[in-house]
């Protein structure tokens, strides 16, 4: 089964080596035709959700009259699992699914009319690149549930990856780290494997002192997608001043760097941090809001109506976030983690991040506090029709990562439950296999005892009770895990003999009196 | 000794019994005159730091023509500690020294030429209230450094307080509570002790149940004293329909809602909890960086330029605070605290607020940090001499209370080193007595083997290294305790043969390669 299967269904078979050859030699003419017509040749290494999109968006870069200035290969392993991007990029098409409207603009745009943009399997592309940016995923694997102390980063696809880099650039190329790395992997793990990899090929590494720098991306999944990338906040930095001045000169023509001036700090090690810390910054947030959320429910406060009030301090609390089934997706529920082990394993320091890691654990434990509020009424949870509204980690979305409605459901199963599960955006959830998603939210709540309001798309915000309860055979427990449903509604289900609880909305039984 | 010691040294007689008779009749002709005039009655409780500049900004509240709107009596104890301020107001002064030049115009204002506003010590003020707004001090107390879990609040002297209120106020006469208190005071506090002394009073609580509001202040001491109060955003509620309208209808004349709409919540103990979740979330915002610095400052990292970096993510990230010697003053040092507390002793709740608790565990210990940066040098801190800039709680201003210096110098004692100590905004320090604050930087740098800049005042920060170092007979280890010194100035404390560490600044020894 040498098959690639794209997530439309499309099966694409993997190349043999007869195709490989033919590729690289393709590549190798490609790349000098496009070199002779004075662009800069760049290597986008990992097309995932950063990575696909920025190799666009480099490849739609143009000097002020209108020449583009760079031609980018995509570069992708032809694995199973994702060898169907390449593919599906050559068509002209994104191989994300996003709400962003300028997405399939940009990838059309530079991949059929400019033709800057080619995605391949090919390690070719590594040896003419001017610039490798690399954007390999990086996970942290958390052992034990709620216990991110224990948690710890595989390097070993990225160090493979680096390999890859160290036996193909030319020592002129620049190495552009884009992915959220454990602060140090530049300077401890990238230079030391580069440097070896140039003397293994007799490269001087005195004369030639590899060229490796860092600066992360701030990527929003979501209808500002393009311009998370290109109009945003850049921060960088290099392993030595040449590796600096290149990534600056980059991201200059790549970023709009006039409305969002690029910040260049000391060391990769900085750069390397302010990512982890920034996104830390934003897990203790939200950690702090769980607490308080439960205490709202036992003294009759909502607790989404304080927070507004605490918001209007513009400029000192306007960020307050909002207590929720839970944390997901990609970046808050792992950048925590990479800074702890890198701290005690690059490091060697003895001591922790315990802010931010203590900060995890309650967000990642969050979702129990879900059913700690359905227990309220179903004591024992044996056989109880339980349906989830939603399960990717943000609303008008698809994207499924981390997402806190697997915790919950995966739960509810543990105490035999019956779940079933509706999302708009999911068609396949491949963390959870073996969950099946219904196609229309009455298939969802038709026998539901409870429905949960599990993540904020919009279909479920504009629900009507009255819509919602005709679907039903019963009344069931409506659960709103984010004020997601408005007092006034909230009004109509109690009237319609449904009970109502929420996160951090113990005002609910004021409401009628 | 019945006399009163203002902190100029001015002192002034307690009054005596006679005096108070006479005090009492002069009362009642005032607030009949100025009933008279269509003014009407507010009395403050508690002329400190919030109700001594309240009291002023509601005595010069006006009509849109530029009639006084009410006239206000400010009530203070008798006291030793505090009586001072009767006779200082009523000349025309105001009891706190503050770098707003609005406050002397302020009190100048509605005491001298409007003569809207009057202190005492009689209690006759609260018969012919209109409203009392309450601003008694109320604090928490934390018997064990470092465990804030087992910190309370004594609320003896506030419950005196409202049953005073209990025994003298008109039924129809509004109490507003602007003291920061623990959840569920206004209505598990309050409210009974106000029925119970109307009971005792004969008043028929259910034709006349207590009007009883909370709004709290977000002042600032400091050059914006006067416009913290009047010029900002403004959360309200009351135990019930009545109490919120007159609270409405009072801070809508009083605070500038036009520029600064009022928020209403549902219950006070919305209300109440909104002011302290909103420090909490400010204190755990500062815990958070503290483990960053000691990150930062083994990895080459200046965590102030990270920091700056992050705060570009304007919205989201621009209000990450910055990691110092520690963390002072009135409110985010014991606010989780009185929440807390109220959770477990008020609503008798089986929980915690632990990452608010934590977070001023760790904001309270943060100064052990800066001693350790010491003992990175002077392992034995016996006979080390070591002079301390700065022992307010903020820069450019003498407030010492919970001052971070205050747990420097006791543990360096306890280390059994000298200090010497100077602040140019401190004459007294009424927490520390037994140390004397030296007049000029030079009597307190003279011998010392470390210097450690505590507190941004502007004069330490315009300190030019050569001038610090002439007053210095040696060349001291300088301990930046938050980014006070600039990178251009530490080298020029190397190359005066200085070391140089600082919190979170781990890249000094890479200033000098």
């Amino acid at each position: 089964m040498n098959r690639s299967i794209a997530p439309d269904g499309s099966e694409y078979f993997l190349p043999n080596s007869q195709e490989t050859v033919a590729e690289d030699k393709k590549i190798e003419e490609i790349t000098i035709a496009e070199r002779q017509k004075g662009r800069k040749i760049v290597t986008v290494q990992g097309l995932g959700f950063v990575g696909c999109v920025m190799a666009a968006v480099v490849a739609n870069a143009e000097t002020e009259t209108g020449e583009p200035i760079y031609f980018v290969h995509g570069h992708q392993r032809d694995s199973k699992r994702s060898y169907w991007k390449i593919p599906v990029i050559n068509s002209g098409k994104s191989p994300v699914n996003s709400s962003d409207p300028k997405i399939p603009v940009l990838f059309e745009k530079c991949v059929k009319e400019k033709k800057t943009f080619r995605a391949t399997w090919s390690e070719k592309v590594y040896e003419e690149a001017d610039i490798v940016v690399v954007d390999i995923q990086l996970d942290a694997i958390k052992p034990a549930f709620g216990e991110a102390e224990k948690g710890y980063c595989d390097l070993y696809a990225f160090r493979e990856g680096m390999k890859t880099l160290g036996r193909h650039i030319k020592p002129e190329c620049l190495i552009l780290v884009e992915t959220t790395v454990p602060p140090g992997t530049c300077e401890q793990v990238v230079k030391p494997i580069i440097e070896e990899e140039y003397k293994k090929r007799g490269i001087n590494i005195q004369s030639n002192p590899p060229l490796i720098a860092h600066s992360y991306e701030r990527v929003m999944p979501g209808e500002n997608y393009v311009a998370s990338i290109r109009d945003f906040w850049r921060v960088y930095s290099g392993v030595n001043q040449k590796s600096k001045e290149l990534a600056r000169e980059f991201l200059s023509q790549v970023i709009n760097v006039k409305k969002y001036p690029l910040t260049e700090l000391e060391n990769t090690n900085s750069s390397e941090m302010a990512k982890v810390m920034e996104n830390s910054y934003r897990a203790t947030n939200i950690a702090l809001t769980l607490e308080w959320a439960r205490f709202a429910e036992k003294i009759g406060v909502d607790i989404f109506k304080v927070r507004e009030a605490i918001r209007k301090r513009k400029g000192t609390h306007d960020n307050l976030l909002r207590p929720s089934l839970g944390v997901g997706g990609y970046c808050l529920t792992k950048d925590p983690v990479l800074a702890n082990w890198a701290l005690k394993e690059i490091f060697q320091i003895n001591d922790s991040l315990n802010v931010a890691i203590n900060s995890v654990n309650i967000n990642d434990t969050m979702p129990l506090h879900t059913i700690d509020l359905i227990k309220e009424k179903y004591e024992n949870l044996k056989d109880v029709k339980v349906a989830v509204l939603g399960v990717s980690y943000l609303q008008n979305l698809g994207d499924t990562r981390h997402s806190p409605s697997k915790i919950l459901i995966k739960n509810l199963k543990e105490y035999w439950a019956e779940v079933k599960v509706h999302d708009p955006y999911v068609k396949s959830w491949p963390e959870m296999e073996d969950i099946d998603i219904e196609e229309k939210i009455e298939d969802a709540v038709a026998e539901a005892e409870v429905v949960v309001f599990a993540v904020g798309h919009d279909e479920y915000k504009q629900l009507e009770p009255k819509e919602l309860i005709e679907k039903c055979s019963c009344t069931p427990l409506i659960i709103d895990c984010s004020n997601f449903i408005s007092d006034a509604k909230i009004i109509e289900y109690l009237n319609l003999g449904c009970q109502v609880k929420g996160v951090g909305k113990g005002h609910i039984d004021n409401l009628t009196k």
